[in-house]
């Protein structure tokens, strides 16, 4: 199933994806009031039979997507988590040992985006960069979860683009503050939950901008896989129903190209995963 | 006035503080449920007139105190911000430029305990170390606040215990992962509102581990200003009432002392700030 956050009509509802259009299941059961909720209580694990009867009440393109989990508790994101990215990152002068353990930042809620909204490029720097990602969505929460035990906290499968203000990325040594200007997370169309895809298959991620293929990996090369993020978040913090693992990005970034390339106003950026979806987003000068 | 989050005969309320006894304000409208709703809609400024008439409903020994803000939508906290601390650093091997720009990183809500709740020292290290630090709570929101009005977006002041695993803390270049370990972030006793304290005034600044001081600074040493961080978070993020500024530690952190020292189950530890209060705390060993 395909389950997604959106708006229509003004309100915030969530449902699911058949054929073209958005089954509605916002109403499904009165104290289940977001996507989080309802993978909260396990419920999304029935989605299919909780879509039967319910009609299609709009067409896709009718919708207002949001970010698939829009006020997640928490995002979890690995750095320099593919190989290729990590030698490009080197070649670009960021030269640095490969960590023992996973690398990980977090991001707020608040710098995220949907599918179709505008990733915004802030005034205060021209060096807005892409990174297409997968993102894991945790189904059932837990502290120190086993590694062997992980792929069965997962909920399903989504793409982010954690688009990265390089400049400030670097102002110091830890880099929030360049990943989490508000409009940069982008996070959608929707996420794919788990049972379509078996664990750890390895699945193709192209980021295209303006058309062009910019980034083509596939999860194969993650150094750090989803159950040792997993297992590692969840040493630190209880992990809850909702919250994101994003895996970090692979070689083919603005930055590490001769000379750099970043992102303008008039961009459109795309990330495909296989099996999951694309994630399309115009980029717009901040208002 | 102090304001607080408290907990009371099962249920999570915020009120006032009056000589040694809280007035619940959680009556005070029906939408506006927690400190940050109170914060939120300006209320606050009107908190003295808010207490007249309302009675003393427990004595403060007698409430279960939550962190200030229990669910922070936001918590952005300085690193290396006390020129003293920077000092001990690099003296104990961590070399580093001073940062041009505030080095910030980010907490979960997660993290945060309350004052005299415990810490929670985790299974998987025994490097658990104090960061006594003035805490600054967002009044109104907010993006690209300048620096000159940075001060009209402050409601108030807390202390915080950003206690930290400095194992984890420096598994890899972001410190993301030693600085939100469940039951490491205490936040409290309460906040005590802006217009108590002069913009900018020195705070004086202690951390006792067991009754004995360890940090003995005031917040004249502060490397970035209040202002400074509020008008560099906000060029990032758009800050919202109830957002916590957690403006960094000065020297004598446990990582600085030869050998280093940090603290085990058993230990208190407390951070007192000028005008603002104490927060107390016991040390526990993860569940």
């Amino acid at each position: 199933m395909k389950l997604l956050s959106f708006r229509i009509a003004g309100r915030e509802a969530f449902g699911a994806v058949v054929d073209d259009g958005v089954v509605d299941l916002s109403n499904w059961r009165a104290d289940v009031r977001t996507l989080a909720d309802y993978i909260a209580c396990g419920a999304y694990l029935d989605a299919a039979e909780h879509v039967e009867g319910r009609p299609v009440i709009a067409a896709l393109e009718e919708i207002e997507y949001l970010p698939v989990i829009p006020r997640a508790e928490k995002i979890v994101c690995a750095v320099r988590n593919y190989l290729d990215h990590h030698n490009e990152a080197v070649a670009a002068g960021l030269n640095r040992d490969l960590s023992e353990f996973p690398p990980i930042f977090l991001r707020v809620w608040r710098s995220q985006v949907a599918h179709n909204q505008p990733i915004v490029k802030p005034h205060c720097s021209d060096t807005l960069d892409w990174e297409g990602e997968l993102a894991v969505i945790i189904g059932v929460g837990g502290r120190d979860i086993a590694e062997a035990d992980a792929w069965n906290h997962v909920a399903g499968y989504s793409v982010y683009n954690d688009a990265s203000v390089r400049e400030w990325q670097f102002h110091a040594k830890q880099i929030a503050a360049g990943k989490n200007f508000e409009g940069t997370g982008a996070f959608g169309p929707w996420m794919v939950t788990a049972d379509e895809i078996a664990p750890g298959r390895p699945l193709k991620l192209l980021t295209r901008l303006n058309g062009e293929v910019v980034q083509s990996s596939d999860t194969s090369h993650l150094i750090f896989s989803v159950p040792q993020l997993i297992a590692y978040a969840s040493t630190i913090f209880t992990l809850v129903p909702g919250d994101v693992i994003v895996t970090g990005t692979p070689s083919g970034v603005g930055l590490g190209r001769k000379p750099p390339r970043y992102m303008n106003p008039g961009d459109v950026v795309e990330v495909e995963i296989e099996s999951v979806g694309t994630l399309r987003n115009l980029v717009v000068e901040q208002d």
